[in-house]
């Protein structure tokens, strides 16, 4: 199979005419199949055509799932998980049709145990929907992945994001699921322990599976407790290298940094341009530390130590808000500067990561590769991981500008093979990266396919994303 | 079925005669079937009998254990993995016979990369060999379940102990596994990046999957940056709920605590007179903080007003090494103290865990429990994690007292579910707990029970332990 070949799925037509009229019959006017709203369905970020479902259905509790995965079981017509909407490999196309299950609706916060540092919550609470419902409780969500999406599509592709470095991603941060199963039958995953070691850990299994193994109904969260104090600010280096080796440094000194994010020179020339920002052009680390007052301001001056001996900073920081807010206002314009660099082309974003010694020669070796090809491309990293993200601006109606795209990718992800890491960090596999997951886990990639067999004999649960049956 | 009924595993005769020829000729002297070794390879810390294995192999290589796992595959025989043998349900056993692979002698330390914080190593080394190894790097291995145990074993466990609260258990910290699958194939369950999103967790999988799905050859291990200082005390309470009360604030105010562990009345009692200590007899907090100098100072500060806001202290802290070793020496003489509350009685150990909005309660009841049935059994518990451990010192040659120690154990497990709780914070199923698994996970334990026979359709690894098929 080529690299690019994605998993083709059969389209059932007799039985998705048959699950149409049962849904339609029994959900009424909360299943949806105009034109418009299967394709809201169906957008993708990436470079893959939008592929859109039959149908949508607006669930509103467990039960709607359970229902609807029966009918689609039955007729054996493929479902689709809907959160939000903003993964970012064609997790929501749907290439054999079929039905788009959107979990937007059930969006209740069940129960918040403060005490435990924990919280019930249903798969369509989005994190900022959370955060702001603990605001007064000292408590708050960690995971941050840029976007406000939903915590069963979070948990569903295994997100992380810019605080990663300090609090984990969703695999570290999820207790328990409940999850109606491709039979129809709904389990839960764990109990409210902190920890378990209680038989196979089928909460991890379902985290990352993307909607392959079953939907996320219910999920027992890990809360942390809201930092007394941060601290925030922004590092010049004068070398990719420089910034990287303060990253490596401040995690093995084990400074609990909290955020420790990069930008390589394109992205700071764009987001100086963008916010007339007072700052060298050149590669740019954006910190944060959680602790208490005594303690993030030592780290902050550890870390101004730090960036000095490798000939970068200074380090601007401060523990107030609205500063903090500024200095850090240029990473969160990273994506809208980025735009600037070529108005009108659309940005696709992909994500590497490998071990962090690798990380500089793996940014280093993209950009010479960038530039080799005349893309526009700027790169941000969760530096603290490995992790890194190329924003591509491409004319995605240009054939050939898809087809560099591609090859770009291809190469990228080979590169980050070839160094010991992973095709994505973040971003999942969806429909793009199933080439690239066969060449990164070899033989393991057939443990999965059994796994995948064995829970959804009829393979109509998400198909054609992560695995090539 | 009952609850304590253990799985049933038939003994196929011929295919271990078989196989005992075939490993003998393979592996001389390094295939051995005296009744010694065999017994030392069943022992079990239990009450169930020990079940011995028919000859243990010990490898040497991941190939003399694929090599060995063939055999046995061909032939339908039970492969029992070995590492130190100190689990605590009898994960060790052989109820149908079979070969136990000992990894103890494939205890090479691979790789260390300090840059990248992580380390790769056989499953044979154990976690105070590898901290030794470790010792001038900078960095440490934090797991650390008490005893001296294999890291294979360890993530087959799903071990975790004293600083689980703040560095997470084996399944935070393990990064990838080489396992070989009852198939005798041997697969790499992802690469050496800190994160990733690419496909199903199958590292998860593995961890905890207690031998039932392959044997671990191979480990990259996580690891930290020791810390620049440590404090370390220990801090008496008026009752179990104030000392609950205590450890719920500190990890409500985020105040990243390494260790932080209970004793209850009748421990701290066995401690007091076998120490000949100077504390009051009543429930205990032993603490442990780490970080910058002035950190630890300050959060052994915070943490000495909480207690006391709770009526407990004066909390006794010291950044002196020896000073904190004396403080502790209570807590890691906690098991030597507790027998000698009853010479001569044998010592089982049983673990639950709940949220720990629940852990008082369940240990006052837990207490109760003890004190109506006539029982010695004092407490510990890793109480940032909501888990605790009752030794139960019973006479393991009277029938009589291994059905109370039974029939406690049954209670002791309905309680801790009936709060949320699960059978299991760290000890795992082993042969012991597979009934109360069932109650615990439901429906749940039918898709382990479907991933079990899709691996190992021949039921050959480890047999008879986490799920009755």
């Amino acid at each position: 199979m080529a690299l690019k070949d994605l998993a083709r799925v059969a389209r059932n037509d007799d039985g998705i005419a048959l699950v149409l009229g049962i849904l339609k019959q029994r959900f009424g006017e909360r299943f949806q199949t105009g034109t418009a709203l299967r394709g809201q369905h169906a957008h993708t970020t990436t470079y893959i055509p939008a592929q859109m479902p039959d149908g949508v259905l607006f669930a509103q509790s467990a039960d709607d799932v359970q229902a609807a995965v029966e009918v689609c079981a039955a007729h054996r017509v493929p479902i689709i998980p809907f959160g939000t909407g903003t993964s970012l490999e064609g997790q929501v196309n749907a290439p054999g049709g079929g039905i788009s299950i959107d979990v937007s609706q059930m969006n209740r916060i069940i129960e918040v145990h403060a005490e435990d540092l924990d919280c019930v919550v249903e798969p369509g609470v989005t994190r900022k929907q959370l955060n702001t419902h603990l605001r007064d409780t000292g408590l708050f969500f960690p995971i941050d992945p840029g976007a406000d999406a939903s915590l069963g599509g979070m948990a569903a592709t295994r997100a992380s994001g810019t605080n990663a470095v300090r609090y984990g991603t969703m695999r570290d941060n999820v207790i328990s699921l409940d999850v109606v199963l491709p039979s129809g039958r709904k389990i839960t995953t764990a109990k409210r322990a902190r920890k378990s070691s209680a038989g196979y850990d089928l909460t991890r299994l379902m985290i990352g599976s993307e909607g392959t193994l079953g939907i996320i109904t219910q999920l027992t969260l890990r809360l942390a407790g809201q930092p007394e104090a941060i601290t925030g600010g922004v590092c010049p280096f004068p070398t990719l290298e420089a910034a990287v080796q303060a990253v490596i440094t401040t995690i093995q000194m084990g400074l609990p940094v909290a955020r420790i994010e990069l930008a390589n020179t394109l992205q700071m020339q764009a987001i100086i341009d963008y916010a007339s920002l007072d700052l060298p052009v050149g590669p740019c680390l954006f910190l944060e530390f959680h602790g208490t007052e005594r303690g993030v301001a030592e780290q902050s001056e550890t870390f101004g130590e730090i960036a000095g001996d490798l000939g970068g900073g200074p380090f601007i920081w401060s523990a107030h808000e609205e500063d903090r807010s500024r200095l850090w206002q240029a990473r969160h314009d990273a994506y809208w500067a980025a735009l600037t660099l070529r108005p009108g082309a659309k940005g696709i974003s992909t994500d590497v990561c490998v071990p962090i010694s690798q990380l500089a020669d793996c940014i280093v070796d993209t950009e010479t590769d960038i530039a080799e090809h005349d893309l526009v491309a700027p790169i941000v990293g969760h530096a603290g991981d490995g992790n890194f993200h190329v924003l591509l601006l491409i004319d995605d109606t240009s054939r050939e500008e898809i087809a560099a795209a591609e090859s770009f990718v291809e190469r990228l992800n080979l590169r980050a093979l070839a160094m010991g890491g992973t095709c994505t960090g973040e971003h999942g596999i969806g429909q793009g990266k199933m080439a690239f997951l066969e060449m990164e886990m070899g033989g393991a990639v057939d443990v999965m396919r059994s796994i995948k067999r064995t829970l959804d004999p009829d393979n109509i649960m998400n198909p054609g994303k992560i695995l090539r049956l």
